[in-house]
């Protein structure tokens, strides 16, 4: 299970094409080398997140995230990590509209829509909706997930240090950094 | 001395007009408390900062900074206070041009224009100019301005949490929080 170069390339593309809307200026270095996140999961168009890291030291951390229309970034928290208590981070939202997941007071009825077939790794559903301008702060350690709605949406993310590799996915097929295949 | 506070509502909605023409959206709260920084020089045409802090806590700060066409944020430096090491400071150009002077080997002629009167308290030339896109990291204590070039220039600053008011300016003249008279 893996996903190929063509296929990272094209939402490379796109995301591209989505900041240039959206009026986010880049450099051609940061263009070339957008992260497609697959999280393994093999299926972009459901779960995936597509990220420019602007920096990232051992104080702080932002970066610009870009979900497709209806991507899901799959539920997960940020554990404490030696003498860091664990990832706090804002999302403020800069483009399009983003429904985002945390513990909490569950909503009625919630605006996602669950990736069909990983209904049992999405658990917590105190909705908060962002729109352009609008942020939202995540206390470490606390379950999270989001989706763009059918717009798309673009995140900026402002946060303490970032350390992708130890976050903690409810989906146990999630693979933060997965394999990608070579087209042949 | 002191800047009226008509002034100030003025060099607000300018701010706000540079912010939609940029397309970064606000929401009306932070739009109506935009802050004008006079520094206490009381010329905001050629020393001055407007900023929307999005979120200062005791990891991380981000904030949006405005420059007028023209318009310099006077030379200072963020020092240790208490077990902080000190203002850590990352400055991404996302509109117009900045020209930024830090320590070290002075250009042979700077681009920006020294504010009239205020030349002894320029003294670091090392200069870095910022286009769209473009960032640079501060180190702390380091002594650091930045001036706009004609079009004037927004500038997204992540950082290690902010402390303006410990701030060291070169100018003994500066106030970081000055007082606004009201208008008559």
């Amino acid at each position: 299970m893996s996903v190929k170069r063509s296929e990272v390339r094209a939402a490379q593309q796109r995301t591209a094409q989505m900041f240039e809307q959206a009026g986010i200026v880049l450099t051609a270095a940061e263009r070339d080398n957008i992260e497609v996140a697959t999280f393994g999961l093999d299926n972009l168009k459901t779960q995936g997140l597509e990220l420019i890291t602007y920096i990232n030291n051992d104080r702080y951390c932002a970066k610009e995230l870009v979900l497709f229309p209806g991507q899901t970034c799959p539920e997960h928290l940020h554990p404490p990590v030696g003498a860091d208590p664990g990832k706090l981070e804002t999302f403020r939202c800069r483009y399009g509209k983003v429904w985002l997941y945390v513990e909490g007071e569950p909503a009625d009825a919630i605006q996602a829509t669950i990736p069909a077939g990983s209904e049992p790794y999405y658990t917590v559903f105190h909705e908060v909706e962002l729109n352009p301008g609008e942020q939202y702060t995540i206390a470490p350690g606390t379950k999270h997930w989001f989706q763009a709605s059918e717009e798309g949406a673009i995140v900026s993310e402002f946060s303490s240090t970032s350390r992708d590799e130890f976050d903690i996915f409810t989906d146990p097929n999630v693979k933060r950094i997965p394999v990608i295949e070579e087209d042949v």
